[in-house]
């Protein structure tokens, strides 16, 4: 960061009126010349400013990390104020008119850059436009704000009050609509977060997605809780030892195919994964006594993840390319993972023996189908991250409805609570007892992540298609689940999805992989025939 | 760090002149209207860069202390990676010719300051003259090199090995030395360092130091082996269940007066502390499953130096006079819970409740006298940190006196083993079987923290100092202990202590707690005394 501070301060020393050219507003063409008089210092200034941006994410990815995990309590105050002087050096160091001129006179020398190079510097040029008129003390506020709020979540929901909460969810929304005007005047703000979480969408494009998913979920949720087929719980319940099911998550982690050596598992409130660089990525997890199929799929969601980051192609790890292209990305990886994988019939006896080694006595006479049957007991319910795949869809619309009306300033926080019932009760067909088994029940929306889970209900709809690409592509997919053979799914997955990080954007990689737009034609079919079969309809 | 940078380059770029005033080399007080101009913008310019240090030592004392808790195996270079980029950037931002100028003009008008500011300024400064003179990449790969070569010394350890690590520690030795010779080129290497770690101690004060010591010690410990009083280990042989020791470990920190709320205990190697604020302390430790006591007395020397972290101003936390002065004064407040309270026998009816809890059926039949006994069970040993009070100091004069020929080039890392079993012999009687209980004991050489050992003699002697002098002033040491009431004690630290953080040296911590000077005639006679009793000499 000072290297270049620093550069420029000798060339306005001696040279000022060079030094000038650099501060013309509008003109980064003026800066070209630089370029072409030394592209190799150029390319150098790249990759410094690459290094210095990774060791910043590295510090804040962990502190964050731990700030959730391992953290002691009262040091939350601590951590977010180191993490917002770090995010606020990082803003600064990439919003940089320096930063700017260098991106652009790469930008403009497009052919003597590496397809790595051109990557990192399309990444960080969207980085930048996403930031640069943000204020750096706004920005540096929010992460203040957010850190805080997600203790004020975190005891909000252990005492079940709404109240606590409200009115950080009344600054994360209104910093939230701030900081998008500073980012897009021109732009509803909604539109501005969802697009930042998942680039190329929309209120519009999330609007036609939902329509058609809710047009063939609802009449099939109807006619699965008219059925009478629904499978017992029975066979699962119970107390299940939590040390032991921690050890069942490791077993599960390396059933995925997770490297042991590369990961490092935590417990915390609301699961997440994270990785700081390939070599090292960190499942955040929660264990119930009284579920532990919610440890099962948690872990198996939280892996997928995991395999994504720590998949990216390892020369990506000190730049900006590293990790996932975008969150709907990301979460087709996941619930690949927990539901392609590990909701199938055919992979439900790997999953079996993994308990039966842990839980012996309890597991010994539970099948394989009834275990199958259990992961995939269709019914409303109030907890998305437990909810089967049917119902998923319909707690994700409910936030999605909910984000819509607190960004257009149609409800405040206040609001929620009566939203949330009233939303539940309409699509679900069930009670809200209180705000932790309601809108308290995700740490999101207190990580000022407001216009992020539409992308759970997307990304679903990308791993059903990636899927159906591998089956048209020849691959016995069923077969390799039965035999428990998940290495050649991982290795299609590398090949087409995980292996290029940032450097290429979600519509291009799902072209790249099935040859194909994205459609959710082939998530709604997956449902219909999954469900159809499972509760003979 | 670039707010500061920009505005230099705002100066350049307007008034030319005046800019170029600032770097005249030499002439600092060139620069010192500007205070006068503005002393509220430098008091807020010292703030802003206190907080962006803050934020780096916040990142990097979290990664280091990770990277040998529970970072997953293959992150090693990638963590090392970061941290050599946030060291270079502290590095560079303390270095900077700005933040030169702006010490100096703080410096200069002395007057203005708040004592807290004077404080900061004296630290800042004395940190800067540090480091000024040392290359950034030069620090940053000495940084890169101790991260690597913690992972080649814990591998070699664990193979019981020399040879892979004997590389690593001919380059850090090297590179100290070449350090060394940026900081102070006049100054032999060796006494740069020991200065560095303990503000005012150079080779002529230790081997003042430790002459007057071994002239005690020696014939002390030929007398104790001579005694026919060796108390016996075998009431606290067997093995020790290590989860429930970790469960004592937790008991211990309360004991100890600990907040766990603002403690994280983590497991690791080697034993260490480090606390990112005071409301964030570290311990690290390690527990044997046939070595209970070793879990208790380094718990209760690490918990003496997260006390001092933790019982520091809060007002310091964002700034540098956070944390323990120096070394030395750290080890005196470790070695006074391990030693004065722990090993007292007053305290031990303290310490064996806690055992017993854990261990009932082990511990219902060890008394507290026999406790007392085994734990100062003096006796010529091979590791250090569960070495005996009386031996303690030979082990320490032994790499104090191996330090020095590495540093002057009279030996190299070849020779250490070959050093480490003569002098084993020669002080202590034993022989050393292999490297694991030889030379790759402790990991302090593998961090660079060459130096350092002196230190931990010298704080016991402080320790014994202070001890001395909460009795002449009143306390009721021995009634307190017995009690088990340590809070008095504590209290005594934090107000004469603890509390000034870096503010204040520790030579006038000592004048000003005990109104004299340092003198290690308190830590002999206090040998002499107990072990003379214990031994019945």
């Amino acid at each position: 960061m000072s290297e270049l501070a620093s550069n420029t301060t000798d060339n306005l020393a001696t040279t000022p009126s060079e030094g000038k050219h650099l501060r013309i507003p509008g003109t980064p063409e003026m800066a070209a010349p630089a370029a072409l008089d030394n592209p190799k210092a150029d390319q150098a200034a790249l990759d410094d400013l690459e290094r210095h941006l990774y060791a910043h994410r590295y510090a804040l990815s962990g502190i964050m990390t731990y700030s959730s995990t391992i953290d002691p309590p009262k040091s939350s105050r601590d951590s977010a104020e180191a993490m917002a002087i770090l995010e606020q050096e990082d803003h600064e160091l990439l919003c940089s008119e320096e930063t700017g001129a260098l991106l652009d006179r790469l930008q403009a020398h497009s052919e003597l850059l590496t397809p790595m190079q051109l990557a990192q510097v399309k990444v960080l040029r969207r980085s930048r436009a996403q930031l640069v008129d943000v204020p750096a003390n706004e920005q540096a506020d929010f992460t203040r704000l957010t850190s805080e709020a997600y203790n004020v979540w975190l005891r909000a929901k252990t005492a079940d009050d709404w109240a606590p909460f409200e009115p950080y969810m009344d600054r994360i929304v209104n910093s939230m609509r701030t900081i998008a005007g500073y980012k897009n005047a021109e732009k509803d703000p909604y539109d501005v977060w969802l697009d930042e979480f998942e680039h190329g969408t929309s209120r519009a494009f999330y609007d036609a997605f939902f329509t058609q998913v809710k047009d063939v979920v609802v009449p099939l949720l109807a006619d699965v809780m008219k059925s009478e087929r629904q499978p017992s719980r029975r066979p699962l319940e119970g107390k299940f030892d939590t040390q032991r099911q921690w050890a069942l998550a490791r077993d599960i982690m390396e059933l995925e195919g997770l490297d042991k050596d590369v990961m490092l598992l935590l417990e915390t409130e609301h699961p997440f994964t994270d990785a700081l660089t390939t070599n090292y990525g960190i499942i955040a997890s929660h264990v119930h006594e009284d579920n532990v199929i919610s440890n099962i799929y948690s872990m198996l969601h939280e892996g997928g993840h995991a395999l994504y980051e720590t998949g990216v192609n390892p020369d990506f790890n000190y730049t900006s390319l590293k990790g996932g292209t975008s969150m709907g990305m990301h979460e087709s990886q996941s619930r690949f993972f927990e539901n392609y994988v590990g909701r199938s019939e055919e992979y439900a006896p790997h999953l079996l023996r993994a308990m039966r080694k842990h839980f012996p006595g309890q597991m010994n006479r539970v099948t394989a189908r009834q275990l199958y049957l259990i992961a995939n007991r269709a019914e409303p319910s109030l907890i998305r991250t437990e909810a089967d795949e049917l119902t998923y869809p319909l707690h994700v619309l409910i936030r999605y409805e909910i984000e819509q009306l607190l960004m257009s300033g149609e409800a405040t926080a206040a609001d929620i609570p009566g939203l949330w019932a009233d939303r539940y009760k309409a699509y679900l067909g069930v009670r809200v007892p209180g705000a932790a088994k309601g809108a308290l029940q995700d740490m999101h929306w207190s990580q000022g992540m407001i216009g992020y889970f539409p992308t759970y209900a997307f990304g679903s709809a990308i791993g059903a298609q990636l899927r159906a690409a591998m089956i048209r592509q020849g691959m016995d997919f069923s077969g390799l689940l039965a035999d428990g053979n998940l290495a050649p799914i991982r290795e299609w997955l590398r090949v087409n999805i995980w292996q290029y990080g940032r450097s290429k954007d979600s519509d291009e990689l799902i072209k790249n992989a099935c040859g194909e737009a994205f459609s959710a034609t082939y998530f709604t079919d997956y449902l219909v025939k999954k469900y159809s079969t499972i509760y003979g309809l």
